[in-house]
């Protein structure tokens, strides 16, 4: 059996974000549905930034957020995902290494350029995104390491790979190799409308066991469940996966386990500056909580500890030390 | 006689700020002096990049910040400053052009990539800067059109420019253009380090009225007359220099105009975040307000109010509309 070498292995598609604030007549102006994620061609990218404000450059990804969270708690990590050897995928592959996390993928030398997200932050903290994925497009099968993907304890997946034509063959060959090695295998359902777009293959992963592990918030798992109950679709998630975890915002967290359901409390934020990583850097304290051997709702807390750290400012990476901020919180010795 | 279409014109290095966070001990390990701007090559610039930790990208350049901000106020503004067609540039000339600057400067399709200067922010708020020129190296006379100097009330000149190797050549043909229209000539000593690189220059240029306002701030005004005492160097300005602005950080700032002195307080801060900018934004706020016949006092107010405003945040772009700010201070009607 291959050793541990990672806590947590994230696979996903690399992002900058181009982080500018808005207002809702800019969203209507340009036909943005609030709140949500939009894949747009390069013309419409071009056209988006024209109309845009100044903004700041900072790396993003939502499985690559996660897996920094992860590092920045102390987990050991690495990450799968596709640049090219631009300008912006220096930038990507430097802040990911600088974050600790092992990223080791060969950067395209053709073909189109590292992927960008515009994130447009309304006065009220929420995020609208609207992702150019670019060289993220080209993550493919090949891109998988074996001995990698069974060396790591959790293999994490971003539903948006199933958007690029090839990624999900990525994700399917990791998760054969990470139960095949008994590693645990855990996806997060990563928007609403990416979940409207590949619904009956996310509830396929669920059923079949490819996926041990679900991360959603509750838009996400009622957008799975077609339903305006929150109720009815966690009575859904119940009889479909085996553990689960739901995200509410300020409601707090939802982990289903079988028969056990336990909630945890949101942590408390002065001022929610931009929700963008909310859920990825949730995931991240989770997940280095339950590598780490922590009952749920430590493993919950930890969670809601990052989610609340990266919503006090711009950006989906922590700009404080989360191991730091766990200890400050009695959350880790 | 050319009419009026800019309030002020800046001309200054085009540089994309890479900012990070870190300690003293990192700025000791890698021999750099705290507060300081360095010149650094391309060599220098990817040892510090692998070393420093994960970054946010946020356009910069001295003169740039300072036409931002005064656009922000509400002037009319352009700026000169030269990049690559690279992923960096775009990105500066989508930054400065979206705040509503005029930048028309094409931007080189081969030569060295677009500037870049790496700022490590200590836990103090301080900033240490190191910059590769890049293209901004390239700026020469060429870039000069007579007719934006002729129509700018003001043209601002960063004291960087005589860093590279032709762009001291510009500056002084864009001071003759602006003296011949009548117009006022305004520098910026930069930085001590940058005074010390070019002192007799310097000094040549406001005592022969090249320069018509020196902005400075203590440091670099003892630099220039080489004196640990502030009382000192001030005598010295205000026999050297007919009109000049000297920022003193937390003291506030002192206007010299002949035998005119009038000193204006500092703007209260919460907490200094990031003082990357300060100076900048102080002359943005002066110059606006000059170029709007506002008197000395108030025009300093301008200035202090945009300097608090930057330092609050990473970044040496204002977060704030500063035109907001400046009503909600009565200093705007």
């Amino acid at each position: 059996m291959t050793a541990v070498r990672y806590d947590v292995l994230g696979l996903g598609n690399a992002i900058v974000d181009v982080i500018t604030r808005a207002d809702d007549a800019f969203l209507d102006a340009h036909g943005m549905r609030k709140g949500g994620m939009a894949l747009i061609d390069e013309a419409r990218a071009a056209q988006i930034y024209d109309a845009m404000g100044p903004a700041v450059e900072i790396s993003g990804g939502s499985a690559a957020n996660t897996i920094v969270g992860a590092a920045g708690f102390g987990a050991r990590t690495a990450f799968v995902g596709k640049i090219k050897d631009d300008q912006l995928g220096a930038a990507f592959a430097h802040d990911i290494r600088a974050a600790g996390v092992e990223f080791t993928a060969p950067p395209a030398t053709d073909g189109p350029s590292t992927g960008r997200c515009y994130v447009l932050v309304t006065p009220d903290g929420e995020r609208t995104m609207n992702t150019y994925l670019g060289a993220a497009q080209d993550l493919h099968p090949g891109d998988i390491d074996a001995g990698t993907v069974a060396g790591a304890s959790i293999t994490y997946l971003e539903g948006y790979l199933w958007d690029p034509a090839h990624a999900k063959e990525a994700f399917v060959k990791a998760a054969a190799i990470a139960h095949e090695a008994k590693r645990m295998v855990a996806l997060t359902l990563s928007d609403a409308f990416c979940v409207d777009r590949w619904r009956h293959e996310f509830l396929h992963l669920v059923r079949s066991g490819t996926v041990d592990l679900l991360f959603a918030n509750a838009n996400e798992l009622q957008s799975l469940y077609q339903t305006s109950d929150f109720d009815t679709a966690l009575t859904a998630l119940r009889a479909d996966a085996r553990f689960a975890v739901v995200t509410r915002s300020e409601k707090g967290c939802v982990v289903v386990d079988g028969a056990q359901t336990i909630a945890v409390p949101a942590f408390p934020v002065a001022r929610v500056v931009d929700t963008t990583g909310a859920g990825d850097l949730f995931a991240a304290g989770f997940l280095f909580g339950l590598a780490r051997g922590a009952a749920y709702d430590k493993a919950a807390r930890l969670g809601a500890l990052a989610a609340a750290e990266v919503i006090s400012h711009i950006g989906a990476r922590p700009e404080a030390s989360l191991e730091t901020l766990a200890r400050e919180n009695g959350l880790l010795a």
